[in-house]
């Protein structure tokens, strides 16, 4: 048996405690974007810290302007290469709580007919279950054979669902520190149960938050109506403008820095076939509604968006409240490809709106965060290594894939550090993530175990 | 001293007890829109009743399927009119909660640097404070005559801010107990805070309140956005359509029974002297929003809107959360004029929505409420009358004025029960009514008080 097989099977032994510690960290209500949970997110940091002491890791919890850091370094053999693994503590808030059907933070194994099991929680796929995984995989490592197979160093972010404001300054101040021979992320997911995907380009993002205010308190329609502007009007008419009829973004200079698919590219997505009629019918739709002309994969891979995430103003509670509001807010995000740039979009935006706000209007601006798009190398030697014990233990060959979501970091890594990125995750597109009844199959906790052993095994060659 | 200068001393006397009644009344959280405060409805209720018979009236609760309606009984002198006495004793919500200076229903009265003094707290303008007025007349005149100088039946409701639900009912079947020579609403406003008021005309009111629903749940705008529809796009493109870009509201056939304002009416408004610039810096406002070509009176008064009360989807608290929603809610309301239909405009809205609904969503209507606008007959000799004895109470001669807010009850009064009404108040422009820190001059509910103890005086002769 080699070392390999050994730790495999130990994973596979292991599996109940791993799953309890899974459950422990789930427990704690790190929402990073809500003040509220401050002190959980600082609990979860503590936790991590301890669980990598107890598998040997150097690790501590590092204080930043927002939640903290965890770190932790341990030496692999002489020689071996010195890998970064990333991962984020921090999950997305949980409203509307009356949509789920098991309490968010009480994480429970849920078995479906076919057999199937699947963890649910918050957090359970993104992104807690998923750097879990790596680290279950190291401590079967460490106990099978007393060390690691490379040199890692882990970073663990409290901030990632909410722009990770502190990363930036963090890395420019531990750029020695952090600094390694390639950057392990999983934060993504797999092209479908049965297939392991490595992602190689990612959408950038822009967010912005912002309020539109008109009178200067709410109003009774009666008295007012048809004579005071109504700042829901003005919204919804910035908002609504800012597709045309075909589905483009029409912000000025938008698709200026967008590039066309290289045929080489959509030749390989038109053999992952993929089911757009599929894929709509899992969330209970059935026609694309982005840009006409363009494939659902294409919409979702490598065409910028905008979505609007929120809206709100006005009374909203039971019953009917004639009143014109004294203000109206929104959240809006845009969804970057190619070499756009968050800026760039984000004062077009502006522009944008300001355009259409009547003189005696104002718009209060809550909070802009950008990151650019991302395109690996997918010729690196690494990710080959990784695509082939992936496909040992899936069966399946490994699809290189895009993703529609962001993963700022990897920019970061590749512009601070200079390191390259490999992102293997184990998510699936109706795990729910960010969502009522988020979920992780039983599955990719195990089998993404497995994967991150075989991949550490792997880059140690 | 004639039997009515010693009902005014009396008034002007018991002034201080009058304001204990009036906080006592104001104290209770008759919100009548949330379930939350239906028992509270019901102790206002109660309140009025126990109130009433103090002052003589054969008064009792009345049951609906809603909240209770008081009704009170007391017989004038021998072949004096009966006059029917309308006020709503529910009030609206008070979110948001921490725009309020003082709390919403622990009234207080604040004096200004110049020396005037205001009822702050909900309730106190509308309606509480006004129908008020009439009871503490009616008081006055029993304690110092020992009798009404006009037999009166008084009807105060508890829904009128949620649409009234029970009232066509409840007047169907006690109509014969209803049915008065005339009848008296205190709801409406002043012309300014010098100038009191008879409104002749009303707008009418279509309301409706629902949810647009896309995908079956809450979803990742990353892994779904460019492909997934987004119900807060589909929305907004609705709402915003609703006008076009000259202020119009753009529903088929919404202005087919729409009247242009009479030359005759035309020019006594112009006389009013209404100062539109000072109407709208009043509530920090510089340019009128409604139709173009339209003076800020018509687009109050005699012109038909369609107003956005409310819109609620997404992801609103704190941060940001990078979601596509799975539906996106809002309150539409329309003002009416002339002969509008409540029922056709209803229609075309419903017309116009589902036009634009991308067939693999859906909608769901939650609620819908209408009303015709009114215009009464401003020849009546009642209402010629009132306009005397305010003039004597208030020094300047009553303006007769339209109302861009609707008064359903009026309407009701005439098709149901075949009264004309004398619609008198004392509200004022800025008093905040359905926002927070709504307030009713003091000088408004002393002089109201003594302005229905006069018009009760003219009436009986």
């Amino acid at each position: 048996m080699t070392k390999l097989d050994a730790v495999l099977n130990r994973i596979d032994d292991q599996l109940p405690q791993s799953i309890d510690r899974l459950f422990e960290l789930l427990r704690i209500k790190s929402i990073s974007t809500d003040p509220a949970f401050t002190q959980d997110c600082r609990e979860a940091a503590q936790w991590l810290v301890n669980d990598l002491q107890t598998i040997g890791f150097e690790a501590s919890m590092r204080d930043t302007d927002g939640h903290p850091m965890v770190v932790g370094h341990q030496q692999g053999p002489e020689n071996s290469p010195h890998l970064l693994f990333y991962g984020h503590y921090d999950v997305q808030p949980v409203d509307p709580l009356n949509l789920w059907n098991q309490p968010p933070f009480e994480p429970v194994i849920n078995e479906l007919n076919d057999g199937r099991k699947q963890i649910h929680g918050r957090g359970s796929a993104d992104d807690k279950g998923q750097l879990m995984t790596f680290v279950e995989a190291c401590r079967c490592w460490k106990q099978e054979t007393g060390t690691l197979p490379c040199s890692l160093t882990i970073l663990f972010e409290g901030e990632e669902e909410s722009g990770s404001p502190s990363l930036l300054p963090f890395f420019e101040a531990n750029a020695t520190e952090l600094t390694c021979d390639l950057a392990l992320v999983c934060d993504t997911g797999m092209w479908d149960i049965e297939t392991p995907a490595i992602s190689t380009s990612l959408r950038g993002m822009v967010t912005e938050d912002f309020i539109i205010k008109a009178a200067d308190r709410d109003l009774h329609s009666g008295h007012y109506g048809g004579a005071a502007a109504n700042p829901i009007h003005i919204l919804t008419k910035i908002l609504a403008g800012l597709h045309d009829d075909s589905g483009r973004v029409t912000l000025e200079g938008f698709y200026d820095d967008v590039e066309e698919l290289p045929d080489e590219l959509r030749q390989r997505w038109e053999q992952l076939g993929f089911d757009a009629e599929k894929f709509l019918s899992d969330i209970g739709l059935s026609m694309p509604a982005g840009e006409a002309n363009r494939s659902v994969l294409e919409q979702i891979w490598s065409r910028p968006t905008a979505e609007v995430n929120g809206i709100q103003g006005g009374y909203s509670g039971d019953g009917f409240k004639t009143v014109i509001a004294a203000q109206a807010s929104a959240k809006v995000s845009f969804r970057l490809v190619s070499n756009m740039d968050p800026d760039k979009v984000h004062a077009s935006f502006k522009n944008f709106l300001e355009n259409q706000l009547p003189e005696d209007c104002t718009v209060e601006y809550l909070g802009y965060s950008g990151a650019p798009a991302i395109t690996l190398d997918h010729t690196l030697p690494q990710i080959k290594m990784a695509a082939d014990v992936l496909e040992q233990e899936w069966g399946n060959p490994a699809a290189m894939v895009a993703m529609g979501g962001s993963v700022p970091i990897v920019g970061e890594f590749k512009r601070v550090l200079g390191m390259d990125s490999l992102m293997v995750g184990f998510g699936l597109e109706d795990d729910a993530i960010h969502s009522p009844n988020e979920k992780y199959e039983l599955s990719s906790f195990h089998k993404g175990t497995r994967s991150w052993a075989r991949i550490l095994g792997a880059l140690a060659q």
